[in-house]
């Protein structure tokens, strides 16, 4: 099978990944539970996972690193937890469900305002429209550093000196560009980045975070133990027990902390510069199909994401024949962005979503192309 | 190391575990994310693990076998899910911090009434006392299988009755007893049974879940993706999407498969037996030292857990002594049991938690009733 759903999650994990993980499943105790030397060392192994990460993103704390099960929890507990009553909040048409879901539950159930910024045709974004949305009650901006759809990334840097000059909250999902794009918080003035550990980051399934920038406060989303101030009938307030109620995945932790090793060794820099290659290589060897419509903009920095659809084939049927006739795994559908596909004006197709990785290679890329002019002609 | 913390995690996994998320690390893709070979295999995973969960547990439908990280968020989502402002809800003096924190704060945020069981110095409730506790306004039981600090459990199929016969909704926190007693959620008359992977079930960190009787509402916790309709602005309601937003643990999930396998051919009931026997030799083996004082009740069906103090020494400190001296892993302090430790007088000293596992053997058991001896010995 040629892998090209990479957006969804990595399936390619470094072996050194899941050798740490299975280390861990042999040896780790429960975090924080006690003071024996397998309970020391789940804590320790969390603890450098911690570092590791807080360094990789630029987080002003090792403590400030949380630990979720993945991207949507992460956005779940910033978003529940930083924004409250009545605020006015500006995001994005570029959203995914698990920060467009979360916004829409404090419109119905804290009276929150949201302003979504448009996006046009190609997926992009006039950077001003922050500005003409911008309202006194605006408290924050929650978007998405790269469309899970049209890979169009948004100019991060750029909305969080905006974010910072008008003392706006700035949370950034990272979710397709965590791993892969290098993300400095403080350059960046974001407030809370949430990533996930299973996609560009090459990690397991089940692991995932947010990087909490100084003097950022979120009210605790799950309570519950923390194996600290036991007696008190709160969550703890500090971080980040205040945010990692239960006992963490110790185990999955330990392969986060390995794929950020290998990350580092390899560089994010090298895995997007590849990954970035092979999608131009894939878009230029199916450029001259009239049949295929690519969505995005391919004029700037993006992900390797390259989102199409066929005449105006159902995007499900043509997933599908690359699938069965030709074993090319891509995703097809709404990718859960319904307010990117109004924009890109495919509600009724939704879009073949082919994503790249650091391990796919220019032969499957070959192929994958091969395969869509193979079909444009099979329907002619 | 002897490793005697096992209700705070069971660090020896069974092989078939360790390779069942080795292999999923290797294999699959996205559950419910794509129509291709590795998101289906995926799916396909997910779907038997939750098949074989809710065989194991008497879940009425496989659809309502719900994963989540661990317990406590199973205890988030049941407790904030499906209690309303203003209900009486009625739990016990034997709970953990993870069924108590979701309480105390729906007591402040909705309105919501608690009483607590008592429990007496063994760590015994009258069950009588959910008859007096009743109000009109009770909507709830919420209590734990088994407490985790003196290891006592609660007839929760009697429990159960009352909170039929009453219309009450009945939340089980079944932490420390799943995979080593028996649990059948229609027999027990249980509506949402909460369970964690990585204790007694010998599955990865950073899985668990929670099995749902016929007719129970659960508001979601989490919301965002989920692969389907992606164009509700709500979070869909069916169950299990409702409460699984974003990419669930699949790698994990299929480790607990796995687990859930090994229990099966080894059967739950031999490895009650096996720890229990453990126990029991445990607590004959220090039954005549005059400074120990074992907390709980060993005349009834009981987890393998003996908590024990020596003289008034501190138990951390005695914790540690096990460790450092006789490579011996226990837990010590308050175990996020506030009430617990308050009914049995040992909110200053804590104490010393010895928990057996499946893995355990006889000889291990010797030493660590020898080094408490040893101890002793040497405090005199």
């Amino acid at each position: 099978m040629i892998y090209l759903d990479n957006a969804a999650t990595t399936i390619h994990k470094p072996e050194c990944v899941i050798n740490a993980v299975a280390a861990a499943m042999r040896s780790l105790g429960n975090s924080g539970r006690g003071t024996h030397s397998s309970s020391l060392e789940s804590s320790r192994s969390i603890f450098e996972a911690r570092e590791k990460i807080s360094e990789f993103f630029g987080c002003p704390r090792v403590e400030n690193t949380v630990f979720t099960c993945n991207s949507t929890e992460a956005l779940n507990i910033a978003i529940n937890g930083a924004i409250d009553e009545g605020a006015h909040v500006i995001s994005t048409c570029l959203e995914h469900n698990s920060v467009l879901r979360p916004l829409y539950r404090l419109e119905k159930e804290r009276n929150v305002k949201l302003d979504f910024v448009a996006a046009d045709k190609k997926g992009c974004i006039d950077y001003d429209s922050f500005k003409t949305l911008l309202r006194p009650e605006t408290k924050a901006i929650v978007c998405t550093h790269a469309s899970n759809l049209t890979g169009n990334m948004l100019d991060i840097e750029r909305i969080g000196r905006f974010a910072r000059e008008k003392e706006l909250l700035f949370i950034v999902d990272a979710s397709q560009t965590a791993g892969v794009i290098p993300i400095d918080m403080k350059k960046m003035n974001i407030d809370i980045l949430c990533f996930t550990g299973h996609k560009g980051m090459m990690g397991p399934q089940g692991t995932g975070g947010m990087c909490i920038g100084e003097a950022v406060e979120i009210k605790p989303f799950k309570v519950g133990g923390t194996g600290v101030q036991s007696y008190n009938k709160m969550q703890p307030c500090q971080l980040p027990v205040s945010l990692e109620a239960g006992t963490l995945n110790g185990h999955g932790i330990a392969g986060l902390s390995a794929a950020v090793d290998y990350i580092n060794s390899v560089t994010s820099e090298a895995i997007h510069a590849h990954e970035d290659a092979l999608m131009k290589r894939f878009c230029e060897a199916i450029s001259d199909l009239e049949e295929v419509k690519i969505y995005g903009d391919f004029t700037q920095k993006r992900c390797a994401i390259v989102s199409l659809n066929i005449a105006d084939c159902d995007s499900g049927q043509i997933s599908d024949i690359l699938a069965m006739d030709y074993d090319i795994a891509t995703r097809s559908g709404a990718h859960c962005a319904p307010l990117m596909h109004e924009a890109l004006g495919t509600v009724e197709q939704g879009a073949v979503r082919f994503s790249f990785s650091w391990s796919n290679t220019e032969e499957e890329c070959d192929t994958a192309a091969e395969a869509v002019r193979d079909i444009c002609r099979r329907l002619r």
